[in-house]
């Protein structure tokens, strides 16, 4: 609940003079959202036209970040409450409680390297990269340990090219689907451990150390499989000074497209990694 | 702290097999962080190889989001605590506490329309737009209350040409100088009166509604100037499906660049607006 003396302060400073309440009929004539999003028609230099142009679709790899999210630890979950009201209060503003490997996150060197990076520390370029994304859907569909293997790497280049370096390379398993039903998502078995798909340890060594990408993806909850108890992909990227996301949602549709990834991971203060907004540029 | 039942499981996990703990050397060895950011050398397809040279700079317009941030509100402080260590546990996690409008941050709509879109139902193509910077340091120096005036948007088109749809346009006032003396960034004189720069409502709603912009965005703690007991510029802002960030950063550095502006929002459930990387791709 809100502080009753916050409360007030906000009231007393909005109700002070009246204000000019907007209603839903003036919003609408006003021109509402749905009528937005198109760029660039009367526009200023060549060079941001250009530049507008070559970004005209934007697609979100990113989960609602809520309360019913799926969790690695099973009371991770983030809660949330209203601080102050528009009907109450003049504003909107709700409380936040959560720990950092919530929802579509990051992992960076901090979380598992003990004098590694923060996010408030971590390099700004390497949260830019182009978006690689190798498909092991089937397989997971047969085995949900599968991994994505060198041999995965291999196969993608032979029909691509080499993976550039600075790419953000992503696992699509397609696991993704279970994202509304965390008990699913988690698929633990009768001893609490989980099973889903992840990076082989060898698989993420050669991305970073013969391809020096960026960092890595998964539609899973862990970049290693469900059921690692030793975290060696974990390891492998985030002892390289190298970041992983988890729980990346829509691979499927960026899959065969050139799209840069931007990973919009706010700059927590010490953050062993955290939430973020994950888009693609086409 | 963290929940002694929760510590336990982390501990369990990591220590069932014993980790490969990397040392402090291993890591130096196998490429530190210091060693990357270069993007496309060996590259796979043209357009690719285009879109990674495009983007060859990335410049962060967001501050760190830590427990000193300024606030509007005099206790909208974030906390933040150790859930679990890397020395204790296997992993470092953070469990932070805070309200939606700390930081580097974003105002959806239904922060102030009580049935405005919020954060997860806000379109994504909006957060993406050519980066507008309009500087009004000069008379800000002079009054703490300057407003980014008609006549300012109007004196930056004839410099510059005419605003492009789908924009984000900055007020760029110099008040980032003050962000880490949170007392003289919210400058409240004896009667908790703040002041410092805003958008006047009659310059946000040109560029809405003439320039069709996809949002807004200010160095200070409020779209307002903070003397505004009246939010005009909210209203202007937030009341025709807009969007506004406050606390934004490093401006002076895009002033005069064309840049793309990529608004890294998490999909905050319900949210009122939150917490956001706020980039700028060159």
């Amino acid at each position: 609940m809100c502080s009753p003396k916050v409360a007030q302060t906000v009231r007393e400073r909005v109700q002070r003079d009246g204000l000019p309440q907007l209603s839903r009929r003036n919003f609408l004539q006003l021109g509402g959202v749905s009528a937005l999003g198109a760029m660039a028609a009367s526009v200023l230099k060549p060079s941001r036209v250009a530049r507008a142009q070559s970004m005209s679709q934007v697609i979100d790899l990113s989960h609602v970040f809520g309360t019913t999210v799926p969790t690695y630890l099973p009371d991770e979950k983030p809660s949330r409450e209203d601080f102050v009201t528009v009907e109450n209060d003049g504003f909107y503003i709700q409380r936040w409680t959560y720990t950092e490997h919530a929802g579509t996150h990051v992992d960076i060197p901090a979380h598992f390297v003990a004098d590694g990076a923060t996010v408030d520390q971590y390099p700004i370029e390497m949260l830019v990269g182009t978006a690689i994304v190798i498909d092991i859907s089937a397989k997971a569909a047969q085995l949900a340990d599968a991994t994505l293997d060198l041999e995965d790497v291999q196969a993608w280049e032979s029909a691509n090219g080499e993976i550039p370096e600075g790419a953000i390379v992503f696992m699509y398993s397609g696991w993704d689907a279970r994202w509304s039903d965390p008990t699913a998502f988690r698929n633990a078995d009768a001893e609490g451990i989980q099973h889903y798909p992840g990076f082989s340890a060898e698989a993420a060594t050669f991305l970073i150390e013969n391809r020096n990408i960026h960092g890595v993806g998964v539609d899973t909850l862990s970049l290693d499989v469900g059921a690692s108890s030793t975290f060696e992909a974990h390891y492998a990227v985030l002892g390289r000074g190298r970041f992983g996301i988890e729980g990346v949602a829509n691979l499927a549709a960026i899959k065969d497209q050139d799209a840069t990834v931007v990973v919009g991971l706010p700059r927590w203060e010490k953050g062993s990694g955290g939430p973020a907004r994950v888009l693609a540029l086409l």
